[in-house]
This record gives structure tokens, sequence and C-alpha cells, in this order.
């Protein structure tokens, strides 16, 4: 096999045939996928049969703390995580442009694999298309995720009530950082790792917890765009005790030196909840039992109003506008 | 609303909000889809579940007969309704350059949606990517499909036998010839239009008849292609019969000024199956009562030894190679 990707990859014949049976097929034979089938037969599993799709175009594909194939298996589990779901099956499209190496195609689809088996997850069917140089940009992945939700869980924003308790699994911004820093341009090094992790450990062991109302993931635009959605869904506001949301040194650094918020920043694998006032402890204590949730906190509460606010440590209130301009694109 | 997209459109914040609400959703408002929801439910229906995945890369977007919004649904509807499954869900990513039309954009879309009501199917969950300008070519789709299979259907070329005959459902080679004259730089313009469309009505009318094998859709790499996957899987061979295969003049014209076979060329709206020989009477009767059926024909045979065979209108044979070069990149 030639070292690099050329469009006759793409094109449905031999080149293509062999691409995917020694990289894709090779990488993903724990999952049993059929290359020769047009479509995949799934078993159905007890529950509510649930479904999500996530595109990823970060750059650059490798970051400290994970690369394009870990991420496209994490962010699809973690939206069916959230959702209160265990993800079952995965489907993989891969966008190649003509050049890339197939050596690094092939260490990223192994990281992809790997990081499916770590999730339980099956990839079961897949696509790849070959495009010119100059028209992508190395590697862009999709995946559609199949999943199954235990039908009394009921989670979701309009269940979120006035006095609710806002919680945070860990400290914010750490993957829009990591990638930041990762991105030669800036100069920049440090010790940062990206967040990038299954949160399924996390939503499994609270989601039947009745005091439980919603869980999301706080990727691109960071939890305060997380905050604007639930505020905007369920017309309360909310607001942020500043010295509760934990953020790390290097992270704050960064950002100030660069201009950016750490509350805008993506995170892809932390967890916000929100909770009944009551039962928030019990959440933020079962959080904690587990390595990626040793940080988990309450950081705020839903409030009346509309507003999303973030209460200084001196009691001042700075209002958390919605994000406009992109402060860091390509971070997923 | 600005006419261009710009790299905001993608950061999760107010412009990504935006576009989302007033064109997909917006499109997209007989799916019922939540675009504030993480995952989709989807109801289960009676059979077997499939799943299938396929990426949209054609240029140029808009070509005669359809684009690759209408495209992105037959693709997979098409992959779901070879494998003798009635498609019910999508999902759609979009991986959007910068700099790309908002106006174009909404057709592009528009169109999805009218093909996905055409094919009752429901796009329940979607993700929007925007890359830098350069990283991309205007417009990538993906779409995955999820659709069930009656127990007793069972597709699938471990079912092929020596004998069995070969259809097809139409004349080959039309959207890859159609997409060719599309693109300027060749200077040639015909009346001709891609074949590409929903096969669902014909897998509907013969999916249940017992001596039915396999059918596949002759996408990339045309029916040549896909007589290659059936020899290599059943260690069979295949006779196709020259004479019967259906070839537009126009086809036939533009292949021969430029080198190009149609047996290799992709169609997005044909059907080849495999039958036993004393039912393919009754499934060619079947798929002519369709107008995308009306050329249906059986074209050639399984027979022993492994090799695919092109037996012309004087009896001379022809070896049908695998595909190699890419004859036409970027055809779906």
């Amino acid at each position: 096999m030639s070292e690099l990707i050329t469009l006759a990859h793409g094109n449905g014949g031999r080149l293509m045939r062999e691409l995917i049976e020694e990289i894709f097929a090779h990488a993903l034979a724990d999952s049993h996928i059929d290359t020769s089938a047009d479509a995949a037969t799934i078993d159905m599993h007890e529950g509510v049969a649930m479904l999500t799709t996530d595109s990823f175009t970060v750059k650059p594909l490798q970051f400290p703390g994970g690369d394009i194939g870990s991420l496209a298996v994490h962010g699809t589990v973690n939206d069916l995580a959230v959702s209160g779901a265990t993800p079952r099956y995965l489907t993989l499209n891969a966008i190649i442009e003509e050049g890339f190496s197939i050596g690094q195609l092939r260490i990223l689809i192994t990281s992809l694999a790997r990081a499916a088996r770590e999730c339980g997850v099956r990839v079961v069917a897949g696509d790849t298309k070959v495009v010119a140089r100059g028209e992508g940009s190395g590697l862009y992945l999709a995946t559609t995720g199949v999943g199954f939700r235990p039908a009394p869980v009921d989670l979701g924003m309009h269940r979120i009530k006035e006095g609710d308790h806002i919680i945070v699994s860990g400290p914010v911004g750490d993957h829009g950082t990591a990638v930041l820093l990762a991105r030669e341009q800036f100069g920049l090094r440090g010790d940062l790792k990206s967040d990038a992790a299954s949160v399924l450990p996390l939503t499994l062991a609270v989601r039947e917890l009745p005091g439980l109302r919603f869980m999301r993931d706080p990727t691109r635009g960071g939890i305060a765009t997380v905050m604007h959605e639930v505020a905007r869904a369920t017309r309360y506001g909310v607001h942020l005790d500043e010295s509760a949301i934990a953020v790390r040194g290097s992270v704050r650094t960064v950002c100030d030196m660069l201009g950016y918020d750490p509350l805008y920043l993506a995170c892809e694998g932390r967890v916000v909840a929100v909770a009944a006032p009551d039962q928030s402890d019990e959440l933020v204590q079962r959080w904690r039992a587990f390595d990626i949730g040793r940080e988990a906190a309450v950081i705020g509460k839903i409030t009346r109003g509309n507003a999303v606010v973030l209460v200084t440590p001196l009691g001042g209130e700075r209002l958390l506008q919605e994000l406009e301009d992109d402060p860091l694109p390509r971070i997923c």
C-alpha cells in the first residue's frame, strides 16, 4: 500500500477496499463490522432507543490528552450518556484529504477503536470519502450513536424547577485550552491535558436519582452556553457562583494572556447537571467516587428572571452574554 | 443574518443557534427535530433494526437531476432499502466551509428536507461544523439511517447460488455522467439527468419474493464493482450480457469521448438484484410497473469460476477488472 492517500482510495475499487480492510476493519475487528454489507443489523436492547450524531473537525488532529479518533467516540458516547442512555452502536464517516498519511490514519483509527472498546460500543457501519488536496484538512470524522435509556429515566430541561442546583463534574476549559496550546502558531506549551473522556461512568452512577432533572456535556461554547440554553428553554434565570467553579491555574493563565473566558471554552469530559436541591449533595458524592469526577461541585442554582449571572467572590454580579464571535474554532 | 457563513456560525453561540433554527430546523419542521436535545428518542418498529451511514462530497453541489441535499437522503435511504428495510430515521452532519452562501445552504437543506418527506423518513438529530476557507469544499454532508426489516426477509450474498439471474432496474452510468457534465471544466453540456432517486418503491415491491437473494445499489464503481463484490464474497463467477445492459446514447457518447466505461460509473437510483432463475421474470415485471424500473432487465447470471466476464454481442468475452484508478472522483 502506498503511504499517502490518493483519490483512488475513495473510488470504490481495489485501493479503497484494501484501505477499508487493512485500516478500518482491522482496527475495528472487535466490533464485528461487516464491510461488505449495505446496512448493519442491530439488536434492540431494553428501554427507549436514542439516536445522536456529531461531526469532528478538531485541529490539530492530535492534542495532549486525545486525538480526533478518541474524541469522535467520546463526543457521541457522551451525548447519549447525558441523555440517560447506555451507548451500544456507532457508525463512522471519514472524509480524508488526498495526500494524508496512511500511517497517521492508522494511528487515529486505532485510537478510535480503542475508545469504542473502552466505552462498550460497537462500530457497526462506516463510510469513507476522499477529497482532493486543498478541499479538506487531513481528516474529518462523523459518528452517529444508538443507545438505550431505561424507560423510567426521564431527563430534560422540562423537568427543571426554580431553586434547583447546578453541578459540574470537574474543572472547566481544559479541552479548549489544550487544543489551543497544541496549535503551534501560539508558540505556547504547557503541561495541560484535554479533559476529553467518556462521561458514561458518571451518568450511569446518577441517571436513576429521582431528583436528577437534566444533564449536558458542555462542549462548544462551554458551561456559559449550556446555561444560556437552559435559561432560554426554561424561562428561568441562572446564578453561577464563580468561586465554586474549578478552573485549573494553567487554564486561567492562558485565558488571561489571550483574553478568553474559561466559562465559554469547551470541555469534552465534563457533565453539567441540574438536580433538586435535596439531592445535589448525593449527586456530588457519587461523582467524586470517580477519578474524572473528583472535583465535582455545586456551582449555582436556577432562579427567577431570565438572565445568566455570574456572582463574583466579592458578591458582585456579572451578566454572562450569549456567545457571539468564535472564541476558538475547530476544537471538536 | 449575514449572507455568508463565518467561523462564528460553528461556535455553539448565537449565530450557530440562529443558523440551525432558521435553516435546518425550519426546513426539517415536519421531522419534529428537537435542536435543543443531545439525542433523539426513536420509536422501535416491527422487525429487525438496521443501521447504515454515508458521506457526501459530490462536486458540484447541484447537478442535473439532483443536488447534495437530495442525494444525502437517497444514498442512505437506498442502502437501507436494498437491505430489505423500510427507512424511518435519519441523522444529518453538515461540514460547511467558511464563506459558503447561506442562501445556497438554505436551498440545499430544503431539497434534503423535501427528499426526506418523500421517502417517509424523519431527520431526528443533526450536527453542523464550520471549517476555515480552504479546508473544505463548500458543503460536505453525512447521513446515518435507521430502518426496520421484516423478520422473514433474508437477503445477502450468502444466499446466492450458481445459475441465479442478475437483474438491473434501469440504464447504468447516468449519475456519474451527469455529474461529470455538470463540471464546467469539461466544456460539455447534455440533456442527460442523474438517475438519483429513492429506490424504496422498487425494493418494497420485491423484498418478500422468496427467490430474491440479494440487492445492492451500484454507486461508486458502478455495476462492475458490485459484480466484483459478489464474486469475491461468493467465490462464484459472473457473466454479464453486454447487449442486455441498457446504456443511454448520451452516456455512451460521453464515455466514448472521454474514455470511461459506463459499467464502472455510479448510479444513484438503480438496484442490482440477484434472484433464483424461476423468479427473475416476476421480479422484472414488478419493477417495470414503476417509472424508475421501466427498463429493468435480466443482464446476466451467476456461474462457476471466479471471474467477472462481459459477453459481447458477438459472443466474445471480456474480463472486467477490479477498479483501480479513480475514473471520476467526488460523484457522491
